[in-house]
């Protein structure tokens, strides 16, 4: 007996079949004697039709209202699980974000959590009854809805799973795990069957796309184990058990990874930028001259190179920003050339930034090395290099975005060769 | 300046052009120095919707998850609103059921209202801000959403009204007041400037569909005045005045009433049946033999006319019923022939109801007498009478429905001659 949170995204709950299939699920767990509480999303396409009335009623429109009325689209599925579920004859109630109560502070849109009050939903578990939770949503000091921004279902399901000490939590999405890289690009790309929280970060930030960064970060700081699989499968034949898991991937903490590989996956994150500022005076504070702006304009900054000239008397600072801020970020860097005190500035889109991330490099030499023979043998250039201790990340030209991938993928050993 | 409620229902809601319009009316209050809360039901349409997802999710559904699903409907529509009107640069913000609170007990799907806590409410509304509630939603001690029924947004308006000490409640809707009769059936039809409660309580019940029965006892109870309009009139032409109203019906205290007349209105209830016993022995409780059994099957009896037979012995007994109720009252009282002691039974599905209502029949001699001799002169059988201070219904066939209704409508001087 297991205490578990499963979480549905969108395109599980689109349709009422495909809430009955949800339902499937969730009594496969329910018959195995676990306790369970659901988290629902809206069913896919209602909260892009919410959006649109909010975007049509005004552009400006007031955070405290959008929430009000998207959050309504949760509210519906999990009314409508509830449903299917009692049909079945399973016990089970639907919660709102406030019924919880979930606290969170008062940005709306994108509001954090703060507190789970979860007395009354816990007695109910304890109970046997199901928690239909819509996610997505909470209740702010001054009760009104709060939402916690796109794919805040992800971050719902495992802070719920965190509150009540769930055993672990089951995010049930439209693909059946966490793959070594996207297979649109590497049709051999092998689904991980385990990958630690820190490997997921870099992965998710890199767009993976499986999992909101903020839930993967929370399933860390809570060590709350995250099992990522499809809610296509037949809900009847893949019973969880101690040991024995159905097609999916595990994220979990560290220790229960038991061989560590020196690379994990490799992915690719388009939509990147890369700016050049040449012949920067080296002395102190020039970095905080270039980049205190860039925040101020809130204006993300990724990758940070840093050489300097063989006199030592300058530098050229390289980084990376989001492929939709770069007319802005080149724009607030020109205005101030003379604050700053460059030469002159560079700037290339068409660039791709490749991730190989590993826990078990760390502990290996010569896995970067590895990568840049393998980089070079192909004649791909490399435009800036950013290392951690289990990532390695390169920025290259697009057009060789899937040569690199496929190189690095074969390199490290990562292609399903049966 | 005053304290107003107005209320909007679905078709005034329809799309963001409506909502619109609706922003306008609002405006032209504020803008004269009125305290404004608004109303609002859920899009036409998309109560529906919501409802048809609820069957098909289970036709057995749990009424809780019912209301949790149905008030999301509301829930949209008072964002909405509050966006729109903040976009023309008023304050105002949405109010959800359990925001407020407006408590109910727990009779999901058709919960009553037993307490508003408005004290923050009022606060708003003091400092000028337009409260936007969402009709038809209350919420439960056990802190669940509840509804109010179909046609609730009006009984919420009303309950508001009363609690915040409004002046007045405006109902806008789809029509632009209450009519002598139904236009359709009369087009020389007027519109009623005034209607007392107790009026509008008799021609509401009788299908009169402006307005939610209980939304008038309410307003009765509270002496709350209502004013039906049209939404779709020029918000900018029609600002109500003292003593100066656009086209619409005032529904309010007798007093309020200067020229009482004799008939105010005629009401045609069609989808009604009658039932009659035939020699029921004239004894005490004879009468609580045929109706409790009737009670508990959950049938409600409207007209009741007993009749004596010449010797005192017997009894013959007519009723009415809803005519989608007529085959279970058939069977209920057949099925107890001899505990009821009828000696036959007889129905007919094919009547309907016509009502004469007016507060200054009480005064006055003769309409009812009025009332036959008008039948009578167009060969109309009169099946039953049944007569109360203020009204005078009597069961024809119902095929002589608009004869009678366009008789009496012209023998009680209604017809509009301009």
């Amino acid at each position: 007996m297991a205490r578990l949170v499963l979480k549905f995204g969108g395109t599980s709950v689109a349709d009422l079949d495909r809430i009955r299939n949800v339902a499937q699920h969730v009594k496969r767990e329910v018959d195995a004697g676990n306790e369970v509480a659901v988290v629902v999303s809206a069913m896919a396409g209602s909260t892009n039709e919410l959006v649109r009335l909010c975007r049509e009623a005004s552009p400006m429109h007031d955070a405290r209202e959008y929430d009000t009325i998207v959050s309504s689209g949760e509210q519906v599925t999990s009314g409508l699980l509830a449903i299917v579920l009692q049909a079945m004859g399973i016990d089970a109630r639907s919660w709102q974000g406030w019924q919880i109560a979930l606290k969170t502070n008062d940005a709306h849109g994108s509001a954090r959590i703060q507190s789970i009050e979860c007395d009354l939903l816990r007695q109910r578990l304890s109970a046997g009854q199901v928690a239909v939770i819509a996610g997505f949503q909470g209740v702010s000091a001054n009760n009104r809805i709060t939402t916690l921004g796109r794919g805040g279902s992800d971050t719902s399901a495992v802070a719920l799973a965190a509150a009540i000490g769930a055993d672990r939590c089951d995010i049930y999405t439209d693909v059946d795990g966490v793959y070594t890289t996207d297979p649109r690009i590497v049709p051999k790309a092998k689904r991980l069957d385990r990958v630690s929280f820190e490997e997921m970060l870099e992965l998710a930030s890199l767009g993976a796309k499986v999992l909101q960064v903020r839930s993967v970060e929370l399933a860390m700081v809570h060590n709350v184990p995250v099992f990522v699989r499809s809610s296509f499968d037949d809900p009847a034949a893949d019973q969880v058990g101690a040991g024995n898991f159905p097609p999916g991937t595990l994220i979990c903490d560290e220790d229960g990874i038991v061989e560590k590989q020196n690379v994990t996956g490799i992915a690719a994150s388009k939509d990147e930028a890369q700016i050049s500022l040449r012949n920067v005076p080296d002395q102190p504070g020039v970095a905080a001259n270039v980049f205190v702006p860039l925040a101020e304009a809130n204006i993300n900054v990724d990758m940070i190179v840093q050489t300097i000239s063989a006199d030592g008397s300058t530098a050229d600072i390289t980084f990376t920003v989001p492929a939709s801020d770069y007319d802005r970020a080149m724009e607030v860097l020109r205005s101030d050339t003379a604050g700053i005190g460059f030469q002159s500035i560079e700037g290339a889109q068409d660039v791709v930034k490749i991730s190989i991330v590993g826990i078990g490099m760390r502990s290996h030499a010569g896995v970067a090395a590895g990568a840049f023979r393998a980089l070079a043998d192909r004649g791909i250039n490399i435009r800036a290099i950013t290392t951690s201790e289990i990532k390695i990340s390169v920025l290259i030209d697009s057009a060789y975005t899937e040569l690199a991938v496929r190189s690095l993928h074969s390199v490290y050993g990562l292609d399903d060769n049966e």
